[in-house]
């Protein structure tokens, strides 16, 4: 048994949340200032646990546990998206620190390694951290990224050029990666429950559909010779609207989070007409049929006055999450008096990353409202402690067996 | 009868063409260097035609005809969009030149002053020439009129300030007001028909449709969770595309010409959507019905998860041509072989404002495919030539009544 010290770990959430703190949320985005400061922080908290700890020069912060030869991982990130909540990421971070420090104090053979991955949140490479460590990053993918503004990766290493050698997974030492996260939706909520184990993170497609008309003056061309690329954008979105819902699963998502009409004039029929479709699920035969579907819908304007055309920009697959240590978060979840939810996770995290080299599972905690990547996300006291708790009793339960 | 010259009438407008030329059409937008130097040059044309020419002070151009106590004003603007065609305005400020030169040298009564508006377009303000003119522009609305690129009315006004004094309208000279332009749609050339004439010019109704949703992860978020402002104003438009067929007239037109969702992101429901509508039409109870259904429409989400809101961003009032002047264009047109197409203009020309204040008709002549606002913007000689004879008999008819 690991006990952990709830207002000790509370504490630490909040400490991590005055640097970059913005309003009621935090602005740490990878490599920042703020972010650098909030690794190194971590390295002393760690240090200060008694694990031996580590800033290497991509940014991951590792605490390795003394004297063990074998240690469960925990983690999750510290970097955040602009503006971003005080828990995403730094929640799964410092329960690796409370539980590994909750470990050590407690004299037990549990040994707890504790990693916050860098830039899970792709301010310039999303997962750059856990791919990093996994070693799948190639030189030639750091040297050709750019963040948004036009800043080179390059660039925002060089302030870590003095730090140590990346930190690599050691498949003889990490026996398993645990990450606790906010649900960062709103369904435990909604369900009433306080603990999620999340069964696998979902596959994304992502595509851009664009509508070939023709510019024409909106007040002297008659309605029956126009070839409106909006309006057939517009059928486009009804039939996504109508045929997803008998297409899909029951946890199946997708959104048009963009579109953009050209040349966009009160007074010019939309010659270009462009949006952004992209759906997920845990299944990747399920995805399939749903792209298969988009590209028919998009085939059949081809004889038609304004022709639509789609580019898949994202495929990720799905990654099912280890069904053994799924099993144990639920059952430590149980014994704390709680009914886990098991649920896919429909956004992705490092867990994804690890998971595909060595068995990995996520707990989730209610995210209030739902909210997150905004400064208003939240999760009770009470449900955050026994988040930890719950983690905790699931890594006693690991090392027993 | 006044006969025209067709070959000095396609050399004028070829010159014209060359002062601002942008590969095959050109760009004069108001006030800029080559805008002022075409105003320049139609002024040495006018003199050298016998007129007295004046540049006024906001760069409007007027011809007068010399010894003449009443006269036909026969004009249209030679300012242009950017990167526009030859032909749109420049067309009937040049069929004014032209049929002025041939009636001084006719040497019968038929006196015809020219005029050339300025900002038409509206790079500054749409019709600003003709509502100077018109004596409707108020100091005021000069001083606080910006273009899209920020630049003060007042400070392209400079450059003319050594101009004469505005030119006005004069009801006890101007006994009524020709406009030929090109029809900027493709209907004369769709039913085969050579001239043009104009019923009415349509009044305008536009629209910034508004759903107010809100933003959530699009992976997180369960598709029955969400208030998603893009596909409520997806129904919106469904709603327009299936109902403006059924309550317009046969000449209505409508478009949806920009759209936007926020905050724009791939994965992010979108929190708020935004959309631009305008309706035209001739008749003023049409237009107040489509804005009350679409308000009704607006008003039916006031109950729901995404509320839309409307608002009237531009209202123009249909202008009725002169029935009398309207019948001298067809009956000039038949005298030369030619059944005249009676038609609603669906775009704004400066006949819409002197229309208001004396009796007011326009021509058309066809547009090759359609194209205006544009650099493929065109019509063939022979209808050029023959809309500037339908004209000039026309004025003929005029002065004899």
């Amino acid at each position: 048994m690991i006990c952990i010290n709830g207002d000790r770990l509370l504490s630490a959430l909040r400490e991590l949340a005055t640097i970059g703190k913005f309003q009621t949320g935090v602005d740490r985005i990878a490599f920042s200032d703020s972010d650098v400061a909030a690794r190194r922080w971590l390295v002393r908290k760690l240090t200060a646990a008694g694990l031996k700890a580590t800033l290497d020069r991509v940014g991951n912060v590792l605490g390795r546990a003394p004297k063990a030869a074998t240690a469960v991982l925990i983690g999750s990130h510290t970097d955040t998206v602009p503006r971003g909540g005080w828990l995403d990421g730094a929640l799964g971070a410092i329960y690796g620190l409370e539980i590994a420090r909750s470990a050590i104090e407690g004299g037990g053979d549990h040994a707890v390694d504790v990693i916050s991955f860098q830039d899970e949140e792709g301010t310039f490479l999303p997962f750059l951290g856990s791919r990093s460590f996994c070693g799948e990053l190639a030189d030639s993918e750091i040297a050709a990224t750019r963040a948004r503004d036009g800043c080179a990766l390059t660039d925002a290493l060089a302030a870590l050029a003095q730090e140590a050698p990346p930190v690599r997974l050691d498949r003889a030492r990490h026996r398993c990666y645990l990450e606790a996260h906010i649900e960062q939706g709103p369904r435990l909520e909604g369900a009433g429950r306080r603990i999620g184990v999340v069964t696998s993170i979902v596959g994304i497609r992502r595509f851009r559909l664009r509508a070939h008309g023709r510019a024409d003056h909106a007040g002297t061309t008659p309605m029956s010779m126009r070839q409106d690329a909006g309006t057939a954008l517009m059928w486009f979105m009804k039939w996504v609207a109508e045929a997803f819902p008998r297409l899909a699963g029951p946890d199946t998502v997708w959104n048009i989070g963009a579109i953009a009409f050209r040349p966009g004039a009160a007074n010019v029929v939309p010659a270009e007409a462009e949006l952004t479709l992209e759906f997920r699920d845990a299944r990747t035969e399920l995805l399939d049929l749903l792209e298969n579907r988009v590209l028919a819908r998009v085939a059949e304007s081809a004889g038609t006055p304004v022709r639509l055309e789609a580019e898949r920009t994202m495929q990720i697959a799905p990654t099912a999450m280890s069904g053994e240590l799924a099993d144990t978060l639920a059952a430590a979840a149980a014994t704390l008096g709680e009914e886990p939810m098991r649920m896919p996770s429909g956004a992705g995290h490092d867990a994804m990353v690890v998971g595909r080299v060595i068995p990995a599972a996520m707990l989730f905690v209610p995210s209030i409202g739902g909210r997150s990547h905004d400064i208003s996300e939240n999760t009770s006291d009470a449900d955050i402690v026994l988040g930890c708790e719950v983690l905790a009793d699931a890594v006693a339960r690991l090392r027993k067996g």
